[in-house]
């Protein structure tokens, strides 16, 4: 307990949920880690693509970023009305399914699940490969890099909402912050120079032109920039985390994520066009990032540069844990309409949705190890979630509206509508563009998803069906069971079980089990043991019925004894009386057969509803 | 059940044991491989030995051989003795615990028992590095080459005794043929060399000598001679498994072994001898064995020399066989006297005491792992447990005679005092000579051991004290426990287990854990539901309690809850009634939370002797 204590800090009580709300300064490193640490990798991806262009690419990314923003900004706008529409929390999955129907939101759901493992998997792995990359020696370390920060951040979050803000404020500040001043100083000395300033360390030279710019390419460059997008989704979902006034506390959270997000893009698009930056080939042995050469070009690779480079490692390495905040709220909200197994609606010691935590970091884990800590093959797998959910969140919105109507819903059915337009045409985009890469994974994955959870509604609709009652209880008819007692021979233990089956009920049946092995006096002692003190209380005498085992099996012969007795009483209940002997070490258990174990799983393997099995321990040394 | 019955044949009933004894013809196979196949390694084992005095050293293999064998007649004598007196099975630990004391059997038990584990292990990995040498293609399998033959092995002995006994019949007795064949051949052809025969294939040139012959290393090869003698032991320890007479049939294989064995250490001293065949450096590139050159010396390198190497291969691969006859027999001796789990003694489904062979392939299996199957390491830990055990049984059977007194006895003690007596001094020289190489492992191995058994039985001692009663049933004070239901919500399960717990006491206890996480009008319907019918019938209304847990906990609160009832009904019994869903497919089980389960275990942990568990299962879809 004390180790728990330790790590994961003192349970937390119900009415301390208040406590644990955060306000909009918690609220962005929580909710936006993700889509902040997008603004190092996003232009970069893009940039990437347009390798062939040669210098002539670098322009595309001025225009390229801005389509984005301007995507980002009506996203933006979009979630800014479906926080007050939704206030208890409403992602995607909610909107959908409210307004288009369960099918919707499942797959809303089951796109975002998706693309949150992945954007664990492959955000800790980026980080960790950007460090190697710094620091070759690390190489050989990748894998248990990757698994120690998935440990860290995991433990963070199971510590609750409040820690896990508190421990991100400072790498998220520290990047928004050191960038934000590269950028500006950036832009200063771009405008001094008339557009055209010397880099400080001169950014790596552009290999000549291998084709002209094509719609195809700036297309898939332009869907591989929107990367940047996922996790904008993650604060509308949280609601319930901010603290009063909640809605206005997301709001601003989430205007100030994208509106740092939409400077720093823009920022960075920019600079590389001034400054004459594109990407490297990440296979060659040159490869640097765009941000690093960058933030050379401006400050120079001094202690600045360290500071900010660390930053950008930093939360490009913990921008998993806007997936730690959000999904488990997305296993939440599906449990709670009963497409997941309950357990992801508790909420564990500290307040935080446990099990969703546990099922997230067990998935990522496993693709971790899978493929070794690298995970660029993933990379093509996903944002096509986080745009589908996108889309099925803002066209739930329209519909949203349009069942409530007025002149206000229309402008807001407005925005939407824009919004889920844009964003299916990115989708379109993302997908085509990506599938053969791998996107198609995704596709049967969220397939997979939605079958799964189907499958677990039908299956708890099917038992509720079954067990749902409003009755009062029925209580005519009630009528002690026959006890069976089934044991090898006579001792205190089979005595006291002895004694309990005739307390429980008139009607009790010994039977033994004769394996030939070895002599047994229990038939012959039989009436003095049992049936004459019975008889003489007055009570029903106990039978002794022995089964006999030609072929030594105990078990078998036992379940076939009470599976027959259940049929002889047709109409009664059947309790089966198993003695056990508990040890106090585990390791004194091999010296007892187990059978009382094997026969309760047995029982409840082939039993039915009208047999239960009594357990009286009998505990070895305790006296 | 179709494959196990395949590879297990179908059970045996008990009145099928006389038809699973053997006689000499089936004994010899399965009690004589191990010391047969010492043929092929004691000669070996003592020539290596000798190899530093070079062709001076093979003279001296004669008198050794001569010196073992008159060691095995008198060894054999010792247990012809010791058969009819010990007719339901006298291996050394029978005859040492009953004659000498209980701390002597342990001795002896402990001490076969690590040999015969030794000796499936080592056994099977010289077979196979026998084999790998002449096949070096085979090197990289050396390890699952040795688990598949461990595997066969246990395979065939868990079929029963006659099925082993038939098929080890064949590989026995095409050793002990073309053996026998090879050395006639050669005695024939040195009698008619006057002594001096020409060899068809040259055996190796021995090379010179390097040290004069000394009697610590005349010592040392004598005790590596004596691994010859492990496996002597089994025939004595194996009566019950022949079939009438069975006490002169098991006589018989005892005589029969060691004639063969006998023959063939002379003849093949014999040979070396007059084919000046000295053992080589098993380190060095051309090693070859012992009988290899010494067949090759008098058949040639033809085709009958392959059959004899073959069938000495096998043979060797094969001597494992003997432990897995007698261990379990061992075992099932010492669990009968309650020191070892009595699961020992029981008769597996083809009569074989299964468990004895389950716990001796997995510490063979074990080692093999451990040592990647090359096991030459441990060759100096074993033959000290035989003699060991030996020493001991001859003692006992001293002991023995002298209680029984007469003229029959005296001579009789006079053989088993001059057993004990040489086998005494054997194991003092084999402990002596092989201490440092590793012989104190087995020293350690065998105390640790006797300390367990002690402890077992120790154990078993102190359960039976407390369990074992001749009384009747105590009758009086008879009083239905006071039941306590724990449930969530008001089902048709939770309904069940109301009636259920009404039926067995008046004294209901209904208990609802409020985690606070969701909405419950448990308590607020209670009276509807339960109570006014429950007054209607004229019964006490189950009270329902409800615990707050401000922690979610719900396991914990109702643990506690438990304990509480149990001290305030201080006479009573308290019988905890679990309803439980049971699902028909094991994956369905992650869509329920398993309190069920983990109560239970917890209950049997911190409960005590007054608190039983009632198991109340739903099968869900049952209808």
């Amino acid at each position: 307990m004390q180790i728990l204590e330790f790590l994961f800090g003192r349970p937390l009580a119900n009415y301390e949920d208040q406590e644990e709300r955060v306000g909009p300064a918690g609220g962005v490193p929580i909710f936006g880690l993700d889509a902040l640490g997008s603004a190092a990798y996003g232009p970069e991806a893009a940039l990437t693509l347009l390798i062939p262009l040669g210098a002539a690419g670098i322009h595309h990314i001025v225009p390229l970023s801005l389509s984005i923003i301007v995507l980002l900004a009506i996203v933006c706008f979009s979630y800014l009305q479906t926080i007050p529409a939704y206030p208890s929390g409403g992602g995607s999955y909610t909107v959908a399914s409210q307004n288009l129907g369960s099918g919707a939101g499942l797959l809303a759901a089951a796109a975002l699940m998706i693309d949150y493992v992945l954007t664990v998997a492959v955000g800790i792995s980026a980080g960790i490969g950007a460090l190697v990359s710094a620091a070759p020696g690390l190489h050989a370390y990748v894998l248990p890099l990757c698994l120690a920060v998935l440990a860290v951040v995991t433990i963070i979050n199971l510590r609750g909402v409040r820690d896990t803000g508190a421990v991100f404020l400072f790498p998220t500040y520290l990047f928004v912050g050191s960038l934000a001043i590269v950028i500006g100083l950036g832009i200063w000395k771009t405008l001094a120079a008339g557009g055209h300033p010397m880099p400080i360390a001169a950014p790596h030279a552009m290999q000549p032109a291998a084709q002209a710019a094509g719609i195809w390419l700036l297309l898939k460059a332009f869907s591989s920039g929107c990367t940047a997008m996922t996790g904008v989704e993650a604060v509308s979902n949280g609601v319930t985390a901010f603290r009063e006034p909640r809605t206005r506390n997301a709001q601003i959270t989430l205007v100030v994520i994208i509106a740092i997000l939409i400077v720093l893009l823009a920022g960075i698009a920019v600079l590389c066009r001034s400054y004459q930056i594109g990407a490297t080939d990440p296979a060659s042995k040159d490869y640097e990032s765009v941000l690093s050469q960058l933030t050379a070009a401006v400050v120079g690779k001094a202690w600045f540069y360290y500071v900010t480079i660390g930053s950008v490692l930093l939360v490009l390495t913990l921008q998993a844990n806007t997936a730690f905040a959000d999904f488990p709220r997305l296993c939440r909200a599906v449990a709670l309409d009963g497409y997941l197994p309950r357990a992801f609606a508790n909420k564990g010691r500290r307040l935080v949705f446990s099990h969703g935590i546990y099922v997230l970091v067990a998935l990522a884990a496993l693709i971790l190890v899978l493929f070794g800590g690298v995970t660029d093959r993933l990379i093509p797998l996903f944002a096509i979630g986080a745009f589908l959910a996108f889309t099925l969140s803002q066209a739930g919105m329209v519909a949203h509206w349009k069942r409530l109507g007025g002149e206000h819903a229309r402008h807001s059915m407005l925005i939407n509508g824009l919004g889920a337009i844009v964003t299916a045409g990115t989708t379109v985009v993302v997908l085509v563009s990506k599938f053969a890469e791998g996107a198609w994974v995704t596709v049967i994955l969220i397939a997979a998803l939605v079958l799964l959870m189907r499958n677990v509604h039908r299956h708890y609709r099917r038992l509720m069906a079954e067990i749902r009652t409003d009755e009062s209880l029925p209580i005519e008819n009630l009528c002690p069971p026959v006890v069976v007692v089934p044991f090898d021979n006579w001792t205190r233990i089979s005595q006291r079980a002895m004694r309990h089956a005739l307390s429980l009920s008139p009607e009790v049946i010994a039977v033994h089990v004769d394996s030939g092995e070895e002599q047994n006096s229990l038939a012959s002692e039989w009436p003095r043991l049992v049936e004459e003190p019975a008889r003489q209380a007055g009570l029903q005498a106990p039978k002794l019925e022995v089964v006999q085992s030609p072929y030594r099996y105990v078990i078998g012969p036992l379940l076939e004894f009470l599976l027959n007795v259940e049929q002889q009483y047709k109409d009664r209940q059947i309790a089966v009386l198993l003695p056990s002997l508990v040890e106090r070490h585990w390791y004194h258990s091999f010296l007892h057969n187990q059978r009382a174990e094997l026969l309760t799983a047995l029982l409840l393997f082939r039993g039915d509803q009208r047999i239960m099995i009594i357990n009286v321990p009998w505990y070895a040394h305790s006296n």
